[in-house]
Parts: C-alpha cells; structure tokens; sequence
C-alpha cells in the first residue's frame, strides 16, 4: 500500500465507522485519530436522556473507549487532541495537545475529517458563554449539564429552539423536576414538520407542562457572576436558571477556514458521493458534510447519527480501497417527547413551494391498532405527494406508542419514487395488535390520491 | 346503466367492502347482500382477542351493522341466507333462507362471491363435528367457542395445528385459565417461517406454558355424547376438554362445484387483476379467490384481512365503472403471542427451492431500541436474498415489543425489488427510544451482503 499513514480527525460515530472498517480491511495500516476530547463512539443522541436519568451512567452511552480502540483494534487514539488547521498542499494538519498545551504538525497519506456539528450558539449576544447556558453535543457537553444540575439543584430552565434537541431536553429537565420554559421563533415548534403538524406538538408539548413562548426571539441575557439570571426576548423577561440551546446545529469546520477543501451549505464541506472533498487523500464523513437530498435533488445539511454512520462506513471503505457510494438520505428523522412520537420524512410544504413543484396534501386521523383492541392509540398521518404523478414526496407523523416508525415505509416510498397508489397496493403487515387492517399511511393514501 | 342488480354473497371483509365503493359511486343502484350468519362487516381477526376477555364485548368486533347497511346505505341485506349454488347461465342464485327454512332463485346483472375461508377441518375423522370441537373463521365460530367456554368451563384444551390461529388461540386459553396442548405435524410451529425461526417460536410457545407436541400428527377422537374426551396421535393420547383446530383455512367455494366458474389452488377462485372471473358479470374477491404472489409470480391461497379489503375495494370500483387493480401480494404476515411478535414477508427457503431460485440467507440478534434504552428488547431479523443480484425476496422477523411491525420496509423492499444495498442504503428514523443507529433490518442485510 503506498499511503501509509490515514490520520481521523474526529473520533465519534463517523471518524470510528471508518475506522473501524479500514482497521477490518487492513490489520496493519497506521491509522491515528485525533480527538478532543476523552471519548470516542459514544452516542450524542442518548444525552437528554442521560440528563432525565432515564439512562443511569453516561459510560452507557459509550460505544468503545479510546483504549479499546488502542487495545483491540491497534487504532492510535489521541484523545484531547484539537485539530487546529489542515494544510492539503503539504499533507498535514496542525494539532493542540489540550493537556500539554504544546502544538505540532502531523503528516498523513491519507485524511478523514469527521469533526461533526456543534450546537447553533448566537455569539452575538453576551452571556452566550455564560456557565449556566448548554449546547448538547458532545458527550462532554452532556457531562457538564448533569454536573450542573448536580452541582447547583437549578429549579427552572429556559430552552431557547424548539426542534429534536430542544424538545428531547424539555422532556428530560421536566422529568428531573425543572420548571421549563421554551422560547421559539417560529409560530410552531418543530420546523422541519409543516406548522398544522408542528402546532399539534405545541400542544402536546404544553400539555406535558411545558410553557412555551412561541413567535417569540431571544434578544438578550441578564448575567450576574458569570451566570444567566434573565432571558430577555422580544416581548417578556423569563427568569431561569439555566439556558439550554436548541436552535439547531452547524458544521464544525471552522479550522478549515484558509484551506483548500471546499465547503457548502451552512460551512459543511463538499463531499461526492464517495464521500472525497475537492482534495485528492481527503475524505470527510458525518455531521461536518453536506448531504444529498435525494427528493430535491439538492445538497442540504443534516446532523444524524444514521448519516454519520453510513458516511464513515463509505468513507472507510474507500479510504480501504473498496467501492462504495452514499446515495444520499431523505431527511427521515423521528423523536418522542414524554409519550408522543413525532416523526418526518421527504420534503415538507415549504420546500416544495420553493422549489416550484405542484403538490398536494391530506392529513388522517387513525389508530396504532385495531380499534377494539386495547391501547390503540391516536396517530395522525399527513402525506405530500406530487400532483398529476401522484408520487410521495414527503410524510410527517405524530402520535402515541407505535406511531413513528411507520414513517420508516413512507421513507422507502419517497426514496423509490413510490406512488400513492403504490402505497395503497403494499402489503403492509396486519393484525389486531399491530395495525387496523388498512395500516394508517394507507389510509392517508387513500384519502390524499383522491386530489391527485 | 343497463346492468341494475348487484347481488353480493358474503358480507363480511371483502363484500361490504365492495358494497360501500359501490354504493359511494351509484347512491341508487339496487344492491343485496346474502349473508349465512346474522352479522356483517366485522374483525374475524379479533375474534382469539375476545375469547382471551382482551376484548370485552363481540359487538365491538362488527364494523357496521346489517341494520347500519340497510339504514344508512341502502344496502339490502338479507341476513341468515345461505348460498347453494350459481347459475352463471340464468344469471342467477339458489338461496337457502335459513330462518324460513325455504329455497328460492334470486336474479342478478352483477355478481360478487365474497364468500371468505373456512378453516381446514379433517372430516375423515370421526368425533370432528362433536360440540366441543371448534373451527375459528366466522364471528358465529368465536361466539360458539366463547358460550362453550362460558357454560362448561373446560380445565384443558388441544389446539391442532400451529399457524397463526392455532398460536393466537393457544395465548387466547391460556389467558383463560385453561390448560393447552397444541399438536402440530410439522417439526416446528408456524410452518411459514423457515425451520431455524420456527423453532424460536416453538421455544418461546412452550415458555409460556403450552404443551407442545412437534413433529405429531392427529389420528383419532374418542367421543362421549358428542364431546371428544381424548385426542389420539401418532405417538400418544391427550385427555382434554375442548378441540380447536388451527390448521390453516381453505376457500369457501364448494357451492361452486358443477358451476361454470373456474376455481384454481385448494379450490379457490381463479380472478384477473381486477378481481374478473372467467364468467361476465361475475367478480370475486377475498378469501375465496386466489392471490398473485407477487415475488413468486405464481398464484397463491391466503386468507388474510388486509388481502380482503384491497379485493373487496377493487372489486367494487370495477363493479362501479371504475379502473382498478389488484396486483398481487407478497405474503406479509404478523401475529402476536403473548410478548412475542412474529412477522414475515415474500418466499421462505422451502418456496425458493421449489422455484430453483439460487438465494443466501443471513440472520442477525439485535435490540427494537438503542442498547441503552430501557425497554430495548430482543430482535431477531433472517433475510433472504437472490444469489448475484441481492435482490430481497424474503424476511422474517421474531421479537418482542417493537420487532414486528419492522417487516413493512421489508415488505416494501420486496414488493419493489429492491436490493440488500438499498435497504442499507435507506434512510430509516433513528432515535435511541425506537431503533438502534442501523434499524436491525439493515444490519442483516449488511450482513448478508456479504454473501451475496
């Protein structure tokens, strides 16, 4: 092999997967990763139940251990490790050893950069930083939430953004006893759902208890001591205890500023579908890429562990010299706060109007099982299809236990170009317990083909 | 519209089903129903769930009402009326009116049979119409099981047979307090999973209690005042107080015998696409006709509810003037034992042999939730697969709570041809209460792509 050395910047879901199949292909391949922090392959999306103690010991979340790595595996895992910048013309990249506080430059053959997302945080308002306002990302981020509320015994939390993360760790401060509020710009949480769907989890989420502030933007904080005392919104003061953002998230490429790899949307860097930047030797995988949206046709940036561990696993077995391609994904993403299951997949209304495609809906109330059988819950399914064709461009659902993963069918139509009719025609799994006999995404078919 | 009299026999699944599609299209066009038992449009399906009390009441079984149909449809449903025979010459039927106790010849200018199954009783042997043996088909059949269970309270039961009904009819006695014994010919219960996942059932069956006799074959009963008191195998002889017979069903068309309608496998209605017989004007549809296995390509015999109402609504559009089309199935089932779920789609080994189809199989153990999860339970997920082209043509899945519904995307993938590479390639939602980061579908087929 003539490319010796593969550096990984980034030690989690992405930076592991490929790690994990090189290391399969290549049992004596040098392969270093640099991380952060002092963990790899650990699940960032268990933290807000690691905070609710619905999960009891953050070890749980981790996947394998750095040493387990170095151990089992022979992967040289170089924990508290920051990449700081990569020089593509010269093969290396410039690393901060956090603990000796000392800087080098590492050469490589070849390099995976899978740094990942990092919470959205508005650094233009001073107290961003403050030590009671949270962004969850990392495994670290979560840490220091749990020791917090250890620590200090908060009794209220703001949480500014009402998407997955957002919602998840609404859940999970209610659950240990905070009185939270959620301030939201949009009239609806849940943006990535069309509003009608969005405003049913607007109430389900006040339901649970939730004080929501919707319509409504964060301006400013009080501080005192380093500390967020008051949210200052466009129309109210809240007090709280902590902040917690979940506003969304953004690539972390910022050290790739100045070098050559190309990035795109929101800073997320270009990637085929072998997942190779712009730069020969240069991979890049998970939440740090843009990703193909196979219903648009378009690049869009997505932060999934699903994603993630796809994108590695190609980016590993290219770097492994296999074939392999990411097609790309169709935005499917689920979340359950308290006992609602919320659910999305394909486009939703305002995409399609932006992209002028003429497109009609419809929305059905049904159960999870059948109607006489007990714990039937209410779902509500609403399907986007394309006029004239018929073809399904997007599903959302909500509903209680056993709703969610039915968006899994409607994500198999939308990436095969599934009709209406075709989703009628399913022989989709029926009985008593499971389904009514016409198993809901059928019956919004049903309904929806009518205006095709 | 020169045609004016719809007849329909059945008025169960398929026939309401085409009766109100009918009805929505032509408000005025004459349409009779004859129904042998005095209930129309109800959950056969549900029918173990009420003799387990799951289910309180039988009414909550009925859809709709024969006095709903008459009343609010303008439907004429002639209930208690049997069938004898079609005279597709005269364009007309023999009915037995079974409360008068009279024959007559009802004229039609369309005809529907919706005559449903009837589960396969083995009337070679003698004791096999006593009192307290019973078939499960008709909602009479499980009123019949439940006023036995009422008025005699038997202390132990023999299921024969291991199919769907006979296992949901095992939970269903058990739960009822009685003993249960379930004979079954073949070496494993549930015939259509392959052997190896049979067998997982068969363990599970008997960890809940029910006395399992595999690879045993029902001789004979000794019969008391028309009650079987023993049942007597190959290999021994049972003491018990009531007999179910869970040996799968068979169409319900001996009616038809001398007619000019051609029947096909176990005697079933032979139907085109859009459920035509041979004979003009006459449609069929549901469990007496016979089902395009869609990955086969070969007509098939299954009764199912889900089938029922697809035939039933395409039936009734093209009785209605409408085009529609039934294009087959791939034999996707699920049951339901206790906290087990069992589910399966498209071929088994044995069918892919028949066929000569080259295929691999894999089977993998995963979790219905990410590891971490409470509540994560036990999946185990076998695919199978076309030799060199990967093409999914078959999945069964066991589990408990979460495992089962899975088999939709399978189903889906089936139906469209989709190959091991495309269902890794899915976008299936992910968050840690509903699946691990690869649903438990993908990661077999990541490794049966191996093999492929």
């Amino acid at each position: 092999m003539p490319n010796n050395t593969l550096v990984i910047i980034g030690g989690d879901a992405a930076g592991m997967s490929a790690t994990s199949k090189v290391r399969r292909v290549h049992p004596d391949k040098e392969i270093i990763v640099f991380e952060k922090s002092n963990y790899t392959s650990y699940s960032a999306c268990g933290i807000p139940y690691y905070i609710s103690g619905t999960v009891e010991n953050v070890e749980e979340l981790i996947r394998r251990s750095p040493d387990e790595f170095r151990k089992r595996y022979n992967i040289d895992v170089r924990t508290m490790n920051l990449v700081l910048a990569v020089d593509t013309d010269g093969k290396r990249i410039k690393v901060l050893d956090k603990e000796k506080g000392t800087e080098f430059w590492q050469k490589y053959d070849q390099l995976l950069i899978a740094t990942g997302g990092k919470p959205y945080c508005p650094e233009h308002i001073s107290g961003h930083d403050a030590e009671n306002v949270f962004g969850v990302s990392t495994l670290k981020s979560g840490i220091n939430i749990e020791n917090y509320i250890k620590d200090t015994k908060p009794k209220s939390a703001v949480i500014i953004g009402g998407g997955y993360i957002g919602l998840e760790m609404a859940e999970a401060l209610l659950i240990r006893g905070l009185k939270v509020s959620l301030v939201n710009r949009a009239p609806q949480v849940m943006n990535t759902l069309d509003p009608d769907m969005g405003a049913m989890v607007s109430e389900a989420i006040k339901n649970l208890g939730v004080t929501l502030y919707l319509d409504e933007e964060l301006k400013s904080f009080d501080c005192t001591d380093n500390k967020v005392t008051k949210i200052i919104t466009d129309k109210r003061t809240i007090e709280a205890d902590m902040v917690v953002f979940g506003m969304g998230s953004s690539p972390n490429t910022h050290f790739l500023e100045g070098s050559k790899i190309a990035l795109g949307i929101k800073g997320a860097i270009k990637v085929n579908a072998q997942m190779q930047t712009n730069i020969p030797d240069v991979w890049a995988a998970g939440d740090c890429t843009e990703t193909l949206n196979l219903v648009s046709k378009q690049h869009m940036y997505i932060a999934l562990g699903t994603v993630a561990n796809k994108t590695g696993l190609v980016a590993g077995s290219g770097i492994a010299g296999e074939k392999a391609v990411f097609p790309g994904a169709v935005g499917t993403a689920v979340c359950k706060v308290c006992s609602y299951e919320v659910a999305r997949t394909g486009l939703q209304e305002k995409e399609l109007k932006k992209l002028g495609i003429e497109y009609v809906t419809a929305t059905i109330d049904s159960k999870t099982r059948a109607d006489y059988y007990p714990g039937a819950k209410k779902i509500t399914v609403k399907l986007l299809a394309e006029k004239n064709s018929g073809r399904l461009l997007g599903g959302q659902i909500i509903g209680e236990e056993g709703a969610a993963k039915r968006i899994d069918v409607l994500a198999t139509a939308v990436t095969h170009n599934l009709t209406l009719q075709n989703i009628i025609d399913l022989d989709l799994s029926y009985a008593p317990p499971f389904s009514p006999v016409w198993d809901p995404v059928q019956t919004a078919a049903r309904k929806l083909i009518k205006d095709v």
